[in-house]
């Protein structure tokens, strides 16, 4: 493994030890000693990936706010689904996107960084925009309220989980989505709609 | 106004106080002496009705726990609806619910306390069944999963809003409530649900 390589796969290391003590913690009680202890990195390794507790934190939330784009599909809405699938298939794998909600709702780390909530809710926007522009939607849906309702529910399902980690996060999204699509999307459409949760597999090897 | 009547205004007062603080600063940046500084209270009268911050945080929780029950309708359904519309046109009203919210994502307050989801959810579950047993859902309604689904959507809506306060509280559970009713609800039933944000101001008059 090159220099380069290797550098990367550290800066990966550190990012995921960050954000689940951001996640088990919080944002306060997170230490770079405490985390130094973690990774078993020296003081000066982290300092050459990281020099603060601060670019941490916004490492993290730019990397997760930084959503790469699903597959194109022949319906829009079924990329909006997709998105929604992705999201809640990651959030139990990848620590980065759980520590994004956790600092999101952490009150000092909110008034450091702000949110990322703006730009899923953008996205989410942008593909029921084009979704509705190809006739895919019911004539009353507003996408920007769809949009961010989407966001809103989703950070509920995480936090709710968080506390009362007996439900399954996969099903209550797809809970949400069976309870919301019939109501946005026009019937032609809703019939070809795939939103079973094996799919957020397969998407999340081809992203 | 007789010593119990001030004892039980002092008290409210207090536990608005630091739900405002919650709120504001979070659990571990809240102290017994910036509440002192907020009331103006002395610290003997404070004392008298709460002997800790920990006692506090509970008093709020178990406040807000013990959800009033909403005035019986014909329809059950109609009573969950009132439940959601009752929870959006409070929270920007009563300090003590915006706290609970808080309180639960909180992880030291969480920690300490638990969160009362569970309550809301179960709240919010047994009106839906009462709703199944009468005919009032559609068949394939789960009353747990949907009740969850709102407890986290409400929880959610409250949260984004704290961070983006350019919506509406009151449109986004408006929102929330069409998007879903008529996923839930009989034809027959939801012609005849009244989810109009005025309501939620008589029903507040009426419990």
């Amino acid at each position: 493994m090159g220099r380069q390589q290797r550098a990367v796969r550290t800066r990966r290391v550190i990012l995921e030890a960050a954000a689940a003590m951001f996640n088990d913690f919080g944002y306060d009680a997170t230490t770079i000693g405490g985390l130094i202890e973690r990774t078993r990195l020296t003081r000066g390794g982290l300092y050459f990936h990281f020099a603060s507790k601060e670019q941490l934190a916004r490492a993290i939330l730019d990397e997760t706010s930084a959503l790469r784009p699903v597959p194109p599909q022949p319906l829009k809405l079924q990329e909006w689904v997709d998105m929604a699938l992705l999201l809640g298939y990651r959030l139990p794998r990848d620590p980065l996107l759980g520590a994004t909600v956790r600092l999101s709702v952490d009150l000092r780390a909110r008034a450091l960084f702000g949110t990322r909530w703006p730009q899923w809710t953008d996205a989410g926007e942008e593909l029921l925009c084009a979704a509705r522009d190809r006739g895919e939607l019911l004539g009353h849906v507003e996408p920007a309220e769809v949009a961010r309702l989407l966001t809103a529910s989703w950070a509920g399902i995480r936090l709710l989980d968080e506390a009362l980690p007996d439900g399954e996060l996969c099903t209550q999204f797809a809970v949400f989505l069976e309870l919301v699509l019939p109501n946005i999307a026009c019937p032609g459409v809703l019939a070809k709609l795939d939103t079973s949760p094996h799919r957020a597999a397969a998407l999340d090897r081809a992203t």
